[in-house]
């Protein structure tokens, strides 16, 4: 575990010196990677409760206190104003700009909210020999918008956004068995088949990221998508909303396979469990 | 499923209408009751942060809009004021008052806060066969303060308190796989074996609750425990706290093994998974 965690912080300090700007897929194998959302603390309380509402889309990994940027129950020393290879703002709900070092836009009023994402159950499924298609085809995603209602919460709401991986009817039971153990990361399937069932029109067409091919026997399988807190702090309308940008994620010391995402927690504290 | 709400939603109507002021171990068997913290809006984001931090003994089931006293996500037509058997209601941190009613001190700045009940993995050990001891000699659990040192969030610190079962060492890692099922419910153990490894001085003098037996060949056990959030939240002395009063929980018309704590999720709006 100890090589793990050098890995990450190992990449966090070639994030934060600029020397990494690329994608985070792939790397610090094992350990948890997060989406990323920072806004003002007027609204902190309400988005909470919106990913507390919403655990599927948004599951909840980790919370900064109003004004600090260091995020110890992630990690070792994660400062989240340089420790995210690429940031996207947003002002008012609209796109502002992307950078790499958010340390001039940080302000006392700024909570941290850290997200899982859908790596954690994608290399569960690659661990146990479940292929999945676009890794295969070294594409994107494809991510679409659905008709499934949020459950709202202040002024956050909407529909959600799930992804779409192809799999044949034989492993749909084993893919919702080892993803449903990661509910910090989207958990289980939200729906399985008919994509029109949840407002799908066109699986070749995604709303986000790139079309995958769907082979003879194979099922559509779709799961909630990061994407939707994204879309939903857009539609709010903040003064200001800092996200990661696409696939830059930030890289956390919890292993994947943590029973909880808290760094360093009683289990870690040199008890025998 | 239906049977089992309209269960869970007939104790409420009795306890509502002050027919049932009892315990409500045993009742509606299969949906998740909750320990229950209201408190003032100020203090509810440091205290959301600190629940997401301390996952094992403050499991954040469902959290009410600011002076809505409805909690839509945990069932139907729930209105916390009078639908727990009985409160206890703290001024800066003191008692005040115990009653079966809160319509009287509901505000409009009040924020209900749900967490999860070990009756849930209770349950589930007694399902697979584990009997559990305190059940056994019908007394209440024996808790123990630890030297756990809680992650604190603003106003919100000090030291986990933990239930003890005795098992035998043949059912530990049983009971261990099958409690780490219920997140909502205070997951796996925290430790197994030695009291003084975790500050315990004396297995026969618990802090709170009854002592139990420990025949030969049996190891106690511990598990996070809902007490703990109540001391935090009394130690932080805010002007007003709400819990429930011991055994006295909200019954909700979540089944205990849901994936998620939300009532009508996506998963349950027709979508098949």
């Amino acid at each position: 575990m100890s090589s793990h965690h050098s890995t990450a912080g190992q990449i966090r300090a070639r994030i934060r010196s600029g020397a990494h700007q690329g994608h985070t897929a792939g790397q610090a194998p094992g350990m948890l990677q997060c989406n990323l959302a920072i806004l003002p603390q007027a609204d902190a309380l309400d988005f909470l409760r919106f990913c507390q509402r919403n655990p599927k889309p948004c599951p909840l990994v980790g919370v900064g206190d109003t004004g600090d940027p260091m995020l110890p129950t992630l990690g070792q020393d994660i400062d989240i104003r340089t420790d995210v290879p690429r940031y996207r703002v947003f002002r008012d709900g609209a796109f502002a700009e992307e950078v790499t070092d958010i340390s001039a836009l940080w302000t006392q009023d700024l909570v941290t909210v850290a997200l899982g994402c859908s790596f954690t159950f994608e290399n569960a499924l690659m661990r146990a020999g479940i292929s999945v298609r676009h890794i295969e085809m070294q594409r994107n995603v494809p991510m679409f918008r659905t008709n499934i209602d949020l459950t709202p919460a202040g002024p956050f709401s909407g529909q959600m956004v799930v992804t779409m991986r192809p799999l044949h009817a034989d492993q749909i039971d084993a893919a919702r068995t080892i993803s449903a153990r990661y509910p910090q990361a989207h958990g289980a399937p939200i729906a399985v088949g008919d994509p029109a069932a949840i407002g799908i029109a066109d699986l070749g067409q995604p709303d986000y990221g790139d079309p995958v091919d769907i082979r003879p026997g194979e099922v559509p399988v779709f799961w909630a998508c990061g994407v939707t807190p994204q879309n939903v702090l857009r539609a709010a309308r903040l003064p200001l909303c800092i996200t990661h940008a696409p696939g830059h994620m930030l890289i956390t010391d919890i292993p994947e396979d943590a029973e909880t995402t808290i760094y360093k927690n009683a289990n870690q504290l040199g008890v025998k469990t």
